[in-house]
């Protein structure tokens, strides 16, 4: 059994590879809930349905997010209506939101939901939630405290970063199978996502840090940070802000407690020896996943780990 | 002032030849809620829909519902998740619902998010809800009680109907301005709608039948049977379950405590002496509205009544 730390796309692509090397009932992916957000009187969990979407296959490849060939009618109607639709949402993926905040009024745990999506959706893989308890990645700004979706989608990452808060992170308990699956898994991949708000978020529910210490499993993380700068996303921006160094090595520092290898891109080979001197075994290969034989040739270097 | 009794299709029609000789400010409209469902968690109110759509020129005419030009992407989605999807939502038309759902749950009224429909929409006249309160019209069949869009849509009055049931109308109260607008209004009209489930459910709530009995305005209706058959709907259906005739006649019988003009098409001109022996003055005209012609030379005879 191999589980996998998840936050969206880098998450996602790195498991459409590894869902090609072993079967999907051996999978298990805890996900990112620290973005979710209400809009429209919904429950968007974005981290979530990347990973879906994606390993259904009907992610929209090009933005990396929602469905493909889907129309935004919706949304424009809602803009008639005065609703601000900063957010993006097309209409199929307004189909997930009503459903599982539909179900989530019938008192339907976001990880039952999370269930019957995949199910709905003909995924065997188990996707978990990293809690079903309110959690809500914050980021603390010049401008004043931001939901992280205002900060990244809204104002387009321009805001200076002070801090970064996880509201809820002492109350959260994880939700049901995510320290299972950590304590009795074969392998542990923390995905190449953000460190911080995909991550961070999920290593500060309670005792999943604990468990990634304690597991007997080998925890092995893939770098986000290639030649210092994030694949995609706002990473470098949200490290500088918390005063850390944007690199490979900087990442590996904050997983150094619980991890065992990190697998570092080859342009920051340079980066190996000081990685090696946290204690870490370190691969270097490539990390950048632009064509699928890329996503299958990283989850293969990585899965080499337990063959 | 005018105030106008409404359903769905008929009223829409009717209203689209008032709006064009009298200002908009100066018509109520009094809406049926009888036919609200909730479906995929959202609360629906088919015929408020139906009447500002059509006033806002936005109605998909073909159908008399929706939104013209409409996708249904949304709903394909939902029942890739299993939903039901007898009840045809467009994904524009979405967003009413899920606005509506949403200032709900925020605690405004029905008729006060009925109000922000219209202004969003650009609505001059005052849409009304018969009341806030919860009302359902149940069909009684053979096959068991019926929610009414169940026995409409879904099962597309195939039933045979042994009785109706407005549940919720012994409590009921009247939106505000529902009894202000009949009292003192000039003239009254009630729509061309279904004299059982459009008419009938506003006529049952609280204080509404006594209003129309006691106000100084001159109260009109207008026939919604011609030729012994409803232009569109159930009513037929309907009024012979409950054991009564389906004619013009019956449902100036219906109205007969309040009404003070019947408008009867040519078709049913024989029918004209037995209604004015119910103590109704009746006009004699053209009621079916297929042009837009049509609508405003229905709505200039119906005027003609105060001038």
């Amino acid at each position: 059994m191999i589980t996998v730390l998840a936050g969206g796309v880098g998450a996602a692509r790195f498991l459409q590879g590894l869902v090609k090397i072993i079967p999907e009932e051996e999978i298990t992916v805890i996900v990112n809930t620290g973005d979710d957000i209400q809009l429209h009187g919904l429950h968007i969990s974005p981290d979530l349905d990347i990973v879906t979407y994606t390993l259904t296959g009907i992610v929209d490849e090009e933005k990396g997010w929602g469905i493909n060939q889907d129309t935004f009618h919706c949304l424009e109607m809602l803009k008639r209506y005065g609703h601000e639709t900063w957010f993006n949402l097309g209409d199929k993926d307004f189909a997930t939101h009503i459903y599982r905040t539909y179900l989530l009024k019938q008192g339907l745990s976001l990880s039952e939901i999370t269930n019957r999506i995949c199910q709905a959706l003909g995924l065997r893989l188990q996707i978990i939630p990293m809690t079903n308890d309110k959690f809500e990645t914050r980021i603390v700004t010049e401008e004043g405290i931001l939901h992280f979706q205002e900060y990244l989608v809204k104002r387009h990452t321009k805001d200076n970063v002070i801090n970064v808060l996880f509201e809820g992170s002492e109350e959260a308990k994880p939700a049901l199978g995510v320290i299972d699956s950590i304590l009795n898994a074969s392998l542990i991949i923390v995905s190449p996502s953000n460190p911080i708000v995909s991550i961070g978020t999920i290593l500060s529910v309670n005792s999943v840090r604990d468990a990634l210490r304690k597991t007997k499993a080998k925890v092995v993380a893939t770098t986000p940070i290639v030649g210092g700068a994030p694949i995609k996303g706002p990473a470098d921006k949200l490290m500088k802000g918390l005063g850390l160094e944007v690199s490979a090595y900087s990442v590996a520092r904050l997983y150094q407690d619980f991890l065992d290898v990190f697998i570092l891109d080859y342009a920051d080979r340079n980066e190996k020896e000081r990685i090696e001197q946290l204690g870490l075994q370190v691969i270097v290969t490539n990390t950048i996943m632009k064509t699928q034989e890329d996503k299958v040739k990283l989850a293969k270097t990585v899965l080499k780990l337990i063959k």
